[in-house]
């Protein structure tokens, strides 16, 4: 298996991006990662999302990105896992370069979902659509019942939550491309709109237009595109029930548990070496669920990590540094990338006011739905 | 690179399957190929499929159909690309296999499209949806462009088109899984109604439902679970501009040669070479243009290779011995699974009344919309 590197990236503005369509935001990400590594052409493109179908009216898009690229003819594929679209476009990607097929491959994520479609219906349909969608419940709803189990299991707290959202928030308010440059205080977030008890409006990721583009090649070629490659030392995928209701422990992520696990194995690390983490923070309990089933903290401890800094800019292990899903956006199927573009952008200490000193390995976790699928990538400076 | 091979294969019926759900269909097509190679675990599942978002409300299936395998932990994506979405998930299969990092992994397509949904205008969301879909253009309007640009161009014929499906429900016929198990005449096919001039009913693939799936792993493992492997011995993959309005010529499909080219530059053989092969006659013209595209025609050709015998079961190259999309069904994601099955049953000598006698390579062809992606396999008997 050849060692991969990413060489380059490019990334859009996250946010309610009205004015730019779902293949301008494409050619943006992707044109700036082509610019960046100075290369005019490709092997192939795989591209993660969502729904584009149900958003606006498109699948088929591998073809409609390489014409939009200029790059015609091109291989280029979608690859979709709902909200883990991006994550495993990347991993795709990477097997194609390590495979030895393609020395070129752009993985990408895009999503479009401020465009006049029902996005919380359109989400739904990443839950199981004959056991869970179908009688009502949505992303919201599910993610409260987890929310109400970790609490009854662990004794997380409303203020645990609340913790969360103002660190995400405190980090996002320092990226210049987040949706949501803003601090909020503790106060805010646990007086915000009750959307699905205990959950409130500021535990909740937003609605978001983005795309996000980063260039693998092999790594003994990295050197041809940049002085600072970064190599993608691990990658590990897997699966879960996909009811919330057939799941042994609601509030324990096996899936996560699992891919880092593998992602782990791979790259002959444990989660002790993780020096700066990218997680899945749809909601806040989705982030205090992560980290424990990452290894970062003891399960059990999730809850307390935001708070007492442990997890903050600073702390012993930054989780979010980006501002997470929370604070720099959701465009779903744009957000794996744009994670292993802040863990890139950190390790090649480019990350501006984020930036965590001496950083040399870092993580990215994505996830789709309630935690059915996950995909964790390990990355080093090298 | 490993060498990757196909050991065993599933598939269900074809057909208007009222009873049947998506999640049924895959499970019974997956079982099958796991029963028929002996094996209770996979390493990674990667399932094509167009739009099960637009069709029956559900994204995410690589987790849901994990599950429903009593798999539920294993990695699993879904792959798209229109029409070409089985095609791409057996070549993402392949490169994880190929790379190292896996060493039993399931490629499978499935589409429900039966199910209530306005399948004309989910299958047009494969077209450019601001330049084509928006302005009301469907696929059978787009394929009759493409039909009259290639009698314009080559002298094509309405009896050619109409020898093309006399010849695939000819070969249906003989395929107990076939969706249409019938001969048609050509004063049938001829007067039957139009739907886009020139082309007629009996010139368009149905409305199918149904699900294919099939096993790989590394050939130096291959005989573990089979005693007739059939090697994966070329894979090509590329794309054309989206739009037919942005085709130099739109009676040549550049994809299909692109990747064909690929496929056989990969397998070390060029089209002489081929002995059968599955190609993707969504509309009877596609299978004209697509043998010429492959080579395995004189470009201009086409048109006179069903009529003349070339194509057919005892000539020269026989052409969608499964009956083809045409006669066999089209379940959109389905069919690059199931095209790669016919071809594997063939090289391994199970084709029945099909067999065609001797067969050692053999190729299969896959196209998204109007031919905007398009993806080839080689396949040798080893």
């Amino acid at each position: 298996m050849r060692k991969v590197a990413i060489v380059a990236a490019g990334m859009t503005r996250f946010g309610e991006l009205w004015q730019t369509s779902l293949r301008d935001l494409f050619r943006e990400a992707a044109g700036e990662a082509l610019r960046n590594a100075g290369v005019e052409r490709l092997d192939s493109i795989y591209v993660g999302n969502m729904s584009a179908g149900q958003f606006v009216g498109q699948e088929h898009l591998g073809p409609l990105f390489a014409d939009q690229l200029g790059l015609a003819g091109v291989a280029a594929t979608r690859v979709e896992s709902a909200c883990a679209s991006g994550g495993a476009a990347l991993r795709t990607a990477f097997f194609e370069v390590a495979s030895g097929a393609s020395d070129l491959v752009l993985a990408a994520g895009v999503e479009k979902m401020n465009d006049g479609g029902d996005v919380t219906a359109v989400l739904a349909t990443a839950a199981d659509q004959e056991n869970e969608a179908y009688h009502g419940i949505t992303f919201p709803g599910l993610y409260a019942m987890i929310a109400r189990a970790h609490m009854h299991a662990c004794g997380t707290t409303e203020k645990d939550l609340a913790a969360v959202s103002v660190k995400n928030h405190r980090h996002g308010a320092l990226n210049p491309k987040a949706q949501f440059r803003r601090e909020v205080a503790l106060e805010e977030v646990m007086s915000s709109s009750l959307v699905a008890e205990p959950l409130r409006l500021l535990h909740c990721s937003p609605v978001s237009d983005g795309a996000a583009a980063v260039l693998l090649c092999p790594l003994d070629q990295a050197r041809k595109y940049t002085d600072r490659p970064v190599l993608i030392r691990g990658s590990g995928c897997a699966t879960a029930p996909m009811a919330l209701a057939d799941r042994k422990d609601p509030s324990h992520l096996d899936a996560v548990q699992l891919a880092a696990e593998r992602a782990y194995e791979m790259a002959g690390i444990g989660p002790e070496d993780i020096q700066l983490a990218e997680v899945h923070d749809c909601f806040s309990i989705a982030e205090i669920c992560c980290i424990e089933a990452l290894g970062l903290v003891e399960r059990g401890l999730g809850g307390r990590a935001a708070g007492s800094g442990v997890t903050a800019l600073g702390g012993r292990t930054p989780v979010n540094t980006s501002g997470g899903l929370k604070s720099k956006g959701h465009p779903v199927g744009a957000t794996g990338i744009a994670q292993a573009i802040e863990v890139f952008e950190q390790l090649r200490g480019e990350a501006g006011k984020r930036q965590v000193q001496g950083a040399r390995i870092g993580l990215a976790q994505n996830m789709g739905g309630s935690g059915a699928s996950c995909v964790v990538h390990v990355f080093e400076r090298v």
